[in-house]
């Protein structure tokens, strides 16, 4: 379907973004407003911003709610005549999760089921999560396809997006709803809030000559371009049925000394790398991600932006928008 | 190690059981006090009763204290100088998981990670968890080995246990504690509190002419006697290493019309049977359960109680015990 056809079966289609004021988030809404769609994000503004949504805000199709997921009440009240609900709130950050080792309950957890609750009260019927390929653990099949074998949790993070993915796999096994849960990769792009390239530019900003890359650097991992995700979201969204999951990466994979290289190259730096020793960059780390997407390509997906290339573009945009790069570096 | 060497060891391990009045958790207690551990049972008496810790209540080394584990502060105080923990407390109703959808939630999932920080507050570095073979919601592969391929849940009862796994997963990756997640089959045996045995015979109490089965009957189930999964627990505690998942069932099934027709024999009854038309019982149940049980049978493990004997022997207790089928079916 081209966009004015679809746009054609949208112009009566809400959708309720969770998280929509968020990296991904305010992409996936400025996606839908482009197709027509009639949005409705809801964000507690903790990592998101309503920055995000200055060009979605002078849509009239477009609505923001300030709320927290976990006020179960108002959640409810934001699903009533709602079509189909992207749910992308979360507590995303997967490093630091043994500091606060109840957000990844709360936000992950209880606010997924507060959600599926809201969504059965007001008979809502077809719903999109974004899960994490964390959920893998450290994978033994490598790239890792979705019938993967059963994982060791290596993280709260992973943990709390399996236990997420398994209520909504409940809710549409009872025929609650109909999901289609999508084990992300990490995604890289404009409004990217947090993650390694924001560590690594803004050690670079403080100290242009020393990059400290935690563990050995040899972590391999799959980025993806949040152009490519979005288009992944948007293709499957009208083809919602049952309980599917989709692995959602790049074919390729880098090094993290590739991508430190990268980054210093898009700065026009040349810094000395400072590595540590461990295979893992942090507690719960995996080493090496990389999934199988032939799943998603069956259905007419590729990826289009190369690994490099969303470095390249995420860096560009940070250093286009320094207040994000401030903003999340003091936290 | 016999019963007498165990004890010279076992003297001075505390050991906590969670749900230590419940009908698995009360028979852990015995089997650890005949073998001369220090047991401090905790047990919010929801479903489990002080009726069934007579016998430990008069041993010295036993002690019961009433709380809910979502009280983290008590729950903390409990896990003070305790050596390893058997996680027994949940809500154990599959069945009617969609009359009250936060009671596995709670009950499963914060339970269990509040259970998890006052261990982890309080240095307590061993844990036993009881799983469920339901994890693997309807399995593509049977007997299904723990790394069968990466399952779709079923029920909410399933998917907070399998929430509460990669919780511990990743508190034991992460270096916290070390576990062994036990994925159990149905306990069928003496304190036994709910389930299809309790259901028929007290159909069977009430119309002796007549017995209703949810279902077709053909559901093929696995079903082990508390007794061998006691034992089994008591063989696993001293080797509690990383973190590591045991199936725990019988080598053989049984159809529910078997087991039916078993439980009427031992009624001395010969009732009409009318049968359902759907292969599942429930909404979410899974219409043929039967694990891989290779992994523990490599440590030593086997059953020693047939599935028809487990029967008969729930029906013996139930019948001597009409206390706890009246209990159970008035809720």
């Amino acid at each position: 379907m081209g966009l004015q056809q679809l746009s054609r079966y949208s112009r009566n289609v809400r959708v309720l973004v969770t998280g929509g004021a968020g990296f991904i988030g305010s992409n996936v809404v400025d996606a839908l407003l482009a197709r027509g769609y009639n949005v409705r994000a809801i964000d507690n503004l903790s990592t998101g911003t309503t920055r995000f949504l200055e060009d979605a805000s002078s849509d009239t199709k477009f609505e923001l709610q300030q709320l927290d997921l976990l006020n179960f009440e108002s959640l409810s009240a934001s699903c009533r005549q709602i079509d189909l609900v992207i749910h992308l709130a979360a507590n995303a950050d997967v490093r630091f999760g043994w500091n606060h080792p109840r957000r990844d309950l709360e936000q992950n957890i209880v606010a997924t089921q507060n959600l599926l609750e809201a969504m059965r009260r007001n008979g809502v019927q077809k719903l999109i999560f974004s899960s994490t390929g964390s959920v893998y653990g450290d994978a033994t099949i490598i790239p890792t396809p979705e019938d993967a074998p059963f994982p060791v949790q290596t993280s709260l993070y992973g943990a709390s997006k399996l236990s997420a993915e398994a209520m909504i796999a409940a809710y549409a096994t009872a025929g609650h709803l109909s999901a289609t849960v999508f084990r992300f990769v990490s995604i890289l792009g404009p409004r990217y809030t947090h993650g390694h390239v924001i560590d690594f530019v803004a050690q670079l900003q403080q100290n242009p000559l020393v990059l400290k890359v935690l563990g050995n650097g040899q972590q391999r991992k799959s980025y993806l371009h949040v152009s490519d995700c979005v288009a992944a979201l948007m293709l499957c969204m009208e083809r919602i049925a049952g309980f599917k999951v989709l692995n959602l990466g790049h074919d390729d994979y880098c090094t993290v000394h590739d991508s430190a290289r990268w980054i210093a190259e898009s700065l026009d730096l040349r810094p000395q790398m400072v590595f540590g020793n461990s295979v893992r960059g942090w507690v719960g780390d995996n080493s090496f991600i990389h999934l199988d997407n032939s799943k998603i390509r069956s259905l007419g997906w590729a990826p289009t932006c190369s690994i490099r290339d969303s470095i390249t573009d995420t860096v560009a945009w940070l250093m286009e928008n320094k207040w994000a790069l401030h903003r999340a570096v003091l936290g």
